[in-house]
């Protein structure tokens, strides 16, 4: 298994998983990409979440839209941190995603972002990584560097 | 294991379960009663779930608030229908108990009743098993005539 | 009548009910579809609902958006089990259907299922059919398989 | 029966209905009220709302909270108008009151005022019958006055 | 000046007003139709609001969107019925006009209809004048044999 | 007329006031404080609005709740800044206050702070005086300082 | 630094700053046009804000959408009236950006518009700084006898 | 500096706060806590959130309500991660606090666990220290079995 263990509920929220793959590309973070639904397949989904740690994965994102329940489904079946990423629904702008991901009970936090968040999905995983990851660390410092410097530079091209 | 098992997702929740509990006594309805919770004891819930038809289960009834997955979660570990009950949360009155209850994909469906509708979703149990039950049937169509009785009653009270 | 009685409340509301109409077919599930509304035509929805136990009917399905009475309004005249599948109106993506349809009075439940979710409320009404029906079970069972060995394959098909 | 007839689904709206009870009496204008519900006594109210016009009622006003179908279930059997007066209900306020009475589909009007408005309610049933009845227009114009006065005299007693 | 008076907000509403232009049309009753802002043209709308009722209208149509005051600000200046009809606008599809059409203060009533329920609008002011116009009650009660049997048209085209 | 003219919809708003006016005596600002109702005094909120510039008037702050007209209907009739303060209401703690008030069309601004946001109005107000005022601006200096200081007087009390 | 500094967040603001631009724009009104986010130049932000006094700025409008937190970032440091300006998002049509933006603490106010309401940002701005300016009040009472005229034309355009 | 730095924006906060310090007290997780606030302390935000890093600090806990900026502004000035922990405004029951942490830009990523959620953001932080600590891990291991030991005891208590 791999280090970041990217899960979303199905084929269609490859898209709003995308932004998160890609960072963690640019980032070199190992990591494997799974479509397992927590209402269709909730035994491969529990064998996924309940042996990532013994097999060296260190960080969740899961990925669901809707009534959302991969996120915390995973929580109930790991103690490994899982990111939580709601995918914009087609109800109320996934407001129904947001509120199933993000509203855990005591004992099980879901980490959050925000809805069709992948980007920061990734950049969360890379940060926990990086608590113990010099390297990593060090990339961190730099995307920030950059991303400071491409508002610089879209504040120098508007000109009045 | 019972007709109707009904789990709910701590035991903060069993005032949101009494009023389906004494509708099913009053129907003299077969009913279990469980605290379970989809993200603390996803195995128990799975063997709950699982082992529920060939138990003779025929209906569950999950209640659960905030994040509220145990209906779905039920739902996703049996084909017997799963009424879901959203339990009032501390936030918006239950918003997010209702949409994560409500919100199922394609191919799980959870039976949803009103916020805090607990008599409700003991009817509807009762309903579904009256389709192969003539005396639950008899007394179904009693009790419509009594809520029935029950508003004229009240309509003669009051006098202008 | 039908076994399933599909009521929309307006032509317009058929694209959301045929998904519902599909897996009934796929199942084998005698059913009728009807276009009445709670509003317009309150007579013949009260017949059709008074009626429907008498005539053999097993469960309802309806279909309305923005003020969606029209589950409720069946429910008012029956003892059978009411599926409410609230249209996706043009407000608030169906907030009002949804709401107007799941938040029912005691003694008078709608099984409501999400908003738009047509393939759900026709799987629940298979659900409450087969807790009588050993077909059906079986049917229900292969169904659910085949919804995991789906998911499986688009598991199968992301390769990173 | 009587010019203006008050429809609450359940004693429990009593509190709601007062402040417009209040204000007929306060105009003199003639009035029943009752409990009836859409869910629990459909047959009574169709009743009540298809013999309204021949029996000389002018204007109707319902009162119901949740699901509130019974301003929309009143119109659908008369041609008069219908004031509907969402209750506030247990979930947020009475959005679900609001929405379930304002959002009728074409064809059917209710005239909504706002959660828990009962004093405007009964206003408004008054500013209709207004429309034929000159007494009742100058006390409308008498009342405009006082509730102007009213707010001028709260001005005087604030003082900085 | 006109039985009815329309005011919207702006040209643009004019699409939200037509169905209500459409339907006075039909049912032969004189109408007015004003581009008047309240927070723009506070003057004109103070003047037509106060001189209506000796000019002869009957009832006011006042559409709005956003932050929608033009219907309780003609409510505030006359005591003629106001029926407010909230246009959709690009938040969260009318929420804000609903909101601020019906919330109204006590002794200021605004008869709401649904978000965009242009011809709700019209035919609830047609019910209103229809109290004392006979030739009026009866096109309704044509109107409404008429929706109920498109209804039961389209019931019979659906076929299966 | 005072420098600042606080106007509340209804006596019942005086807490909400209360912030506002406190922190306007703190600075040594001259205002006046008046009950006025858009819906039920318009006449004299009009006056009070046309009049205000040429009698020495630079800011007001206009309380309101519910279907809160009261900021924006001043706005129409002056060009001096209004503040709006939405007044927390029954209905979801002011959603409809807040969006009524935010929510103004092109040409008509209301400058709004948060829903019982009492005290910011009253600043937001000095702010503006400020930008001519040096006296103000330095008390405004002093006050920053201030509840800067009372934040970090806070956090050397915790202590763990 | 000009008189009025516009920041938004994001080069993808613009659509929504233009408004405001182009109204200081026909008041002569001197304008600094910014690329900054409160989150990924948060140094540059705050020099921006902390200079701005005593550089002879005199108000700021600040654009952001989702978390907006930019108004609020550049209201902690400085004192001169900052106008938040909500960028419609993807979610929920800026309800985000619209609640990050107003609900601001004590001692910190945002003078906030409408979602997307850029004329009227620009437009408060001007207000402002006409407290003090005769030419801009002049300007002022001009542009509002325009958008009276305009509506004034709209109406006359429209005849039945 | 401590591992775990929690940060709340008022003294008001330290209910909130309060689950979260006693679950890193069990863990025997080093912490600090801090009163600052976004808006009213830039400065010392600021300086806290980026000397973090250098100091050893590993994660951060923001807490705030409202316009909840504090989360996000602490994460503009670090890479470390950070946890959002939205307070219980007086405003839809944190809504507003909620939307304010969770729809972070791209680039700034906030861990957002659910309004109120104290012991969660706690929980959350531990099993990001966890990653490369075993005495950490084994712990979390035992915590799991505690709270799933819990529901279960609780299970056996309930008996119908």
């Amino acid at each position: 298994m791999a280090t970041v263990e990217i899960v979303m509920g199905s084929k269609s929220d490859f898209d709003v998983a995308l932004p998160a793959i890609n960072i963690l590309k640019e980032f070199g973070v190992d990591f494997g990409v799974h479509v397992l639904s927590a209402h269709r397949t909730p035994v491969e989904v529990t064998e996924l979440a309940s042996s990532a740690e013994k097999n060296g994965t260190k960080v969740f994102i899961a990925i669901a839209g809707k009534a959302a329940h991969l996120a915390g489904f995973i929580a109930a079946n790991t103690f490994l941190p899982v990111i939580g990423l709601p995918a914009k629904s087609s109800f109320m702008d996934g407001m129904d995603s947001l509120l199933s991901t993000v509203m855990m009970p005591n004992g099980v936090p879901v980490a959050t972002v925000a809805v069709g968040g992948g980007l920061n999905a990734g950049l969360l995983a890379i940060q926990m990584l990086a608590l113990s990851d010099v390297a990593l660390k060090n990339k961190l410092k730099a995307y920030k560097a950059k991303i400071h410097d491409d508002v610089i530079e879209s504040n120098k091209e508007i000109k009045f």
